[in-house]
């Protein structure tokens, strides 16, 4: 395994337990010797489920199975295993979703229908699922319901920390906890990236009404992230509430008692997102790109990406270079609506160009400081309209290159 | 200047004087010490002029001024300096365009609205252009009609070596050539990049018929490359036609008499793209990507640059990895049609992939030979439609990350 990122948090944090929700780790040798490398969560009778998945048009075997039964909103358990994607495997690879899928229902006592997979590693090499159902019995033994250290670690691939997050909310008067972890450092790009996550609450909440707060809440998180533009094809967000919470009953994503749940539910996945931006792959800067001033929402938010995923913007800040002409290039070639004239830049709340020109009587000193530092932040205002979006991402360093140049994963 | 590319061609090419043209190289001192950067051409009256730009919406102002005067079809003279690209300068930026076209109508007694303005460099800078137009009574005497050395060496800025190329074709029974120039290496993506090229043909074509063919020559040349995906505020391609040859009148870009001419254009630009690939910032690698199979034409090229541009099958092929699952990958996150089960994939014309799945008894060992070469072929068959397009790249190395970490251009 890579040396820890740079940008790593100080440790794994202490997620309790979320009742309804039991969960175990080991290792069935799939790839990475001597490393946990499956996760199984059991959760109680009742339990509903929301999911978004990447779209990838050659998408994997295990997404073709979960965007289906995440549509009947129901969910008993959720197998995962890292070291193989299970995707470009054909008829083959659906047939192992389907062997492994009828074994933990057989193993759990639970339905099929009710059974998430995710797969998450190389692509195009047969599933040896055979090692995944073997250790079933062993995994059911071990279920615990607070081990998420070993659950977050078993789903790593390229990863060099686990990646964790929780918050505790009330319901009406009712306290409910919202847990997750997730797995990504490359290919990750919004709209879902080699990227799981799995989110666990004992909130009582319709599946309907999870979906709808779960798409909104991955909208701002995840797909506000990028690292390198490219996009997997097995990129899974599940959300798992059990219900096992005594609180008033939900029926609407707007209902004013969701308020704080709502909020605590995209803060755990900003959470998760971060993590994986600081986990991306050779990153040694956090880069913040706040866009303000567009013609829209959806228009902020495709500008911030243009300037989050331009390979030169990303190594001017590995050059710790406030190289804003290249940001001007990227505001340029969103395609988006932006009038040379008007737009605005600043770097670390220093304004550096105004009204299409450097400001006058600028002094690069304290902009240098701010570069050398690891948090960095971009800030575009086009002064056009009222939309704006916030996008995170990393630099593009010789890391990046000897990761994916040397090493196939 | 850094070390000339590896996979640079053996040396200039030999462009003949094309009645009409006269060119030269001057060093002005803009930015680099000891270097031609200064271009003049001057042109014979009644040259006809086409255009293609960058789609940026922070166009530099010398774009904005040649997009509204190819418009009107006239051309007497062209002027370029490297080292200041004149972009994001504001009104000083326009105003900077107006006075060195001023100088060079005085001085060559042409037409202001028949002068052409490009520049190529930093951005965010203000271009002193008076250094500029100093130069111009010592070009105006150096004008010869075949110094086209001069003329490239001029327009340089990060390359490793100056571009060229020429054909000579019939239009009728009379013999015409056609010869270009070309500058870029970073910043290359399709509608163009930091990228500029000047072709001139002694053909006599009317401007609107001359501008039809440049666009669909561009659309296969010029827009069918990438390097980074980043687009430059400054991509301007250029096409004068002196009308000195007496062939047949041409009234129509459909006319069979110009069947050579249109090929041997497209040729010459698609000879002049593949030199600023190979000149692509940190290089090693040729990449053909030759798309077929695809629902339409535009779905072809779209997954050929979504395969071009991506990180991860750039970094692999910098590695000599024949890693397809991530060719996989980025047809997927094209986001144009594909039927996983049906894609066919071939490394250097060996089958990888068919049908979804490895081939059987795949042979690794050619296409790892393959991969150690400089030239690399990836075929790609959709096998839903009968779209098809043919895209080049160059690999991403330590070297690309070196150059725009470590430089300002």
């Amino acid at each position: 395994m890579a040396k820890k990122s740079p940008l790593a948090p100080a440790g794994f944090p202490d997620i309790p337990a979320i009742p309804g929700v039991r969960v175990a780790g080991a290792s069935c040798g799939l790839k990475y010797k001597g490393r946990k490398d499956v996760f199984l969560a059991a959760l109680d009778k009742g339990t509903q489920v929301a999911g978004v998945f990447t779209k990838s048009k050659t998408a994997a075997a295990p997404v073709h199975w979960c965007k289906r039964q995440a549509g009947k909103g129901r969910a008993r358990a959720l197998i995962v295993n890292a070291g193989n994607a299970n995707a470009f495997t054909g008829q083959a690879g659906e047939k192992s979703v389907q062997r492994t899928v009828d074994k933990v229902a057989s193993v759990l006592d639970v339905p099929k229908s009710q059974v998430f997979v995710a797969s998450t590693g190389v692509i195009g090499e047969t599933l040896p699922d055979g090692r995944i159902t073997k250790s079933l019995a062993g995994l059911k033994k071990s279920l615990t319901p607070d081990n998420w250290t070993d659950a977050a670690s078993a789903i790593m691939t390229t990863d060099t920390f686990p990646k964790g997050a929780w918050r505790r909310v009330t319901i009406g008067d009712t306290e409910v906890t919202i847990g997750g972890i997730a797995k990504g450092s490359g290919m990750i790009a919004p709209d879902m990236a080699t990227m799981l996550s799995f989110i666990f609450t004992d909130a009582k909440i319709p599946a309907d009404v999870l979906q709808t707060i779960t798409a909104r809440a991955a909208d701002r998180s995840f797909n506000a992230i990028t690292v390198d533009g490219d996009t997997s094809t097995s990129d899974t967000v599940l959300v798992f509430a059990t219900g096992a919470a005594k609180h008033a009953k939900i029926s609407k994503p707007g209902d004013a008692k969701l308020r704080a749940f709502r909020t605590a539910l995209e803060e755990v996945m900003t959470d998760l997102a971060h993590q994986i931006v600081r986990d991306g792959e050779g990153a040694t800067k956090f880069v913040t790109v706040n866009v303000t001033g567009a013609k829209s929402a959806r228009a902020a938010k495709k500008i911030g990406l243009a300037i989050a995923n331009s390979p030169l913007v990303k190594t001017a800040i590995a050059g710790e270079d406030a190289n804003w002409g290249r940001i001007v290039m990227a505001v340029g070639k969103s395609g988006e609506e932006a009038d040379r004239d008007l737009l605005t830049i600043s770097i670390g709340g220093v304004a550096v160009a105004d009204r299409g020109m450097v400001v006058k009587g600028y002094d690069e000193a304290p902009v240098a400081r701010h570069m050398k530092g690891d948090e960095i932040d971009i800030e575009v205002d086009l002064k056009i309209g009222r939309g704006a979006a916030t996008v995170w991402t990393c630099d593009l360093t010789h890391g990046y290159i000897s990761i994916n140049a040397d090493y196939r994963s």
